[in-house]
């Protein structure tokens, strides 16, 4: 969607007085990205009231007088579903909100009192703070901008695990008799494509997350369209890369090379230069204990995606994202999510872990000046912990309820604080549990160290 | 999505050479549109083998050759989906397919012997036949564009019958206390656009049709986004215009106000400007004995709707359409469907009831110069033409097998064949039968007057 001039020129002005930030919220599906912006929008609502938020410092300080939901300014982003989402706290039983699908939006406005006074005292000032949620899945579309389709076809080719490479068989099998250079057959393309389609829709199910190309696992209004019927074309290895581009453009290989570049230009491109391109501030959501739970292949797959994800903050001059899109986003968090549900003593392991899994990527980010944390933190808190004594010794546990609505009170277990390596794996299986939202008893959303990610997200911006 | 130029210039070398078309196809929802484009591919597929198409001089004659489906040109508009509703007309037993929602299309090359033969005879051309299938519902937001907010607040004011209106009670009762001057509450602005669409959802369910904005009942990835969170103001007669003008931009007057805009731009033009204006010819479909049975508020509604629609074809030089878009259909089509529902002799009774329902817009289309024409059709016919004798009397009679899978011989009653006034409807219920498609035996679909479709719509291409 087009910005009008007259927005792009408003929102220069107000980002200059520091008036306005846009900060967006992602992560891969169930990351917890809708719990976590939900838990942002009620902190800040309750701020000065019942918030606990210590370490905030405006709100420490008794500066932050609260914060007012308004309209928002993009008429056709959907609007973020708080109210949705309270309300699924606040059933009995309490329940986790519904996940959101694609982009959604929310505008507050931020009141609070500056640090330095005016000559009249008792000045207050207003920060508009525009939130946004997205898929995580799109960012991972990046990589594909820097292919074209026979280098996209090699891409995707390496074997990636026995697991995942079994459920694109099918595809596989169907997909290698596709002559090149015969006149494509839309039916037959459109078959292909929806087997590939299948294959990363199943290869979701089963917990992998490193899947290309984003928008075939959410087609909406564009099901069926040409756009999203192409795959990488196997055994490309061995074609001259002249004879291609050779082949007639009724070919197999010119239509689904023109499919791949209008995927390109009409799918990945206006994600990053109507929206992601006006960010200001990012956080990354990951659920690493499920990651874990889920074993060595996934786990992997996971820090794979991440690697790719990560690309789209990497402002290195040179970078792809600055030539095409000069994006702006100044400060980045990495936060490893649901840490309520491991006992408090873990939570400094699982950010080493979350550091270990993107030591590459934090590098780059480094190296290119991007300021960024990495920090581990429960949105919607819903353990508490508890010490046990067991034969006279004192050891850490959690009391909860599971999702089937039993009581536990319990040890998850140890979060490793390096990658695990196979013989870790061969060592030791996770299996920390799920909770279902504790009942709320009126006030702020209990939460760990949300106060700690919002500071680092937007607390200059209050002082 | 924006046509590259490139193209544009093609498609009218194409179309200078009469080697291309573009036929639209369109109805409100159940008007059978889905049925007519399946039979239409499937007609001209075996056009020159078992299709019956003695009303179309090209087949007549035995030139035309056949047609083959090619890729089409639109990467980004959904395929029409000819194998799945085949495969549901050939399933036992056989189902009428899924209907389409939004836009789909589908490119047929049509072979054939011109009349007059080149010096070397045996010379055969083709015609690239595009295929488009959009919701009728989309061409009611036209007459939307010729209003500003508080004008169409008024027009859609009027009480239009009370079974419609108590649908809506709901939401009037809530919107009546909205102070247009009150400062807009996003949250409270969502709700009563809610229930705005509920009420819109109701009747579209209780078989209503001339429904604004069409966009409320199909929002797609748009649900939830503020575009279609407006609704018309109750109570604006009294307001005066210029005080309207004058509140602030954060109020609610102003604020649906812009909604309103951001709808007629970025919803309700696309449709115009991407696709309509390039269609050459369109057929609008009429499901006039499903109103029958629906009663006279819903048969003068459906009146109404297929007014507004209408007005898309009109052009006039001051039409509103033609000013903005600068359409080309340059011949139109108006059917009413499921002609094999009645009894033969029936079938001039029908058309005389769809010129009468649409007398007014017919007669503005001959003003302006569109070659239109009305006719009655069956896209796949589902019964049998029967006699049968009673007290030795024969009399006319159909036979097929009803939805819930019995044989049935009946006459299924007459057609007036002028509009019905109230003691028409108070003299006469209609009760039309709804019969399932009959099993196939291979060969083309069976069909009512697809061919005098057929010959109007593109016939004069295959000379």
């Amino acid at each position: 969607m087009r910005q009008p001039l007259a927005r792009e020129l408003h929102d220069l002005l107000e980002r200059g007085r520091d008036r306005q930030l846009r900060l967006a919220v992602t992560g891969l599906s169930r990351s917890g990205k809708t719990a976590f912006l939900t838990s942002l929008v009620n902190q800040l609502r309750h701020a000065g009231l019942e918030a606990r938020l210590d370490l905030l410092p405006v709100a420490r300080e008794g500066r932050l007088l609260g914060a007012r939901r308004v309209n928002q300014q993009d008429l056709g982003v959907p609007r973020f579903p708080y109210d949705q989402a309270m309300a699924a706290l606040d059933a009995t039983p309490p329940h986790w909100p519904e996940p959101t699908r694609g982009i959604s939006e929310l505008r507050l406005t931020i009141r609070y009192r500056p640090t330095r006074r005016g000559l009249l005292g008792g000045e207050t000032r207003e920060l508009a703070l525009d939130l946004f949620d997205y898929p995580g899945e799109w960012l991972l579309d990046l990589p594909l901008l820097e292919h074209d389709y026979p280098s996209w076809s090699l891409a995707q080719q390496p074997a990636r695990g026995h697991e995942r490479a079994a459920l694109f068989t099918d595809w596989l099998a169907a997909a290698a008799e596709l002559d090149p250079a015969a006149a494509a057959d839309e039916g037959q393309l459109a078959e292909l494509a929806e087997r590939y389609a299948e294959g990363l829709r199943a290869a979701r199910e089963a917990g992998f997350a490193d899947l290309q190309p984003g928008r075939f696992l959410l087609p909406g209004e564009l099901a069926g369209a040409p756009v999203l019927q192409f795959f990488p074309l196997p055994g490309i290895e061995g074609a001259e890369r002249a004879a291609l581009d050779r082949l007639p453009p009724e070919s197999n290989y010119a239509t689904l090379a023109k499919r791949f570049r209008h995927y390109q230009q009409h799918i990945v491109r206006p994600f990053y230069r109507d929206h992601f391109r006006r960010f200001d501030r990012q956080i990354v959501l990951v659920d690493l204990l499920g990651a874990l739970n889920a074993g060595p292949e996934r786990f992997e797959d996971l820090s794979r995606a991440l690697a790719n994800l990560m690309q789209s903050f990497d402002y290195g001059k040179r970078s792809l994202l600055s030539r095409l899109f000069a994006p702006r986003i100044d400060r980045l968090a990495i936060a490893a999510t649901k840490a309520d549900h491991v006992t408090p003593e873990q939570h400094g392991r699982l950010v080493a872990l979350l550091e270990a899994l993107l030591a590459e990527p934090l590098k780059d980010l480094r190296f290119a000046d991007v300021p960024v944390r990495a920090l581990s933190l429960a949105a919607i808190r819903a353990t508490e912990s508890r010490e046990v004594s067991h034969q006279g010794r004192r050891s850490p546990a959690l009391r909860g309820t599971d999702l089937s609505g039993e009581e536990q009170l319990l040890f998850p277990g140890e979060v490793p604080d390096r990658l695990p390596d196979a013989a870790f794996w061969a060592r030791q299986g996770f299996d920390f549990p799920a909770f279902r939202p504790a009942p709320r008893e009126g006030g702020a959303l209990l939460h760990i160290r949300m106060d700690a990610a919002l500071d680092w997200l937007i607390g200059d911006k209050l002082q």
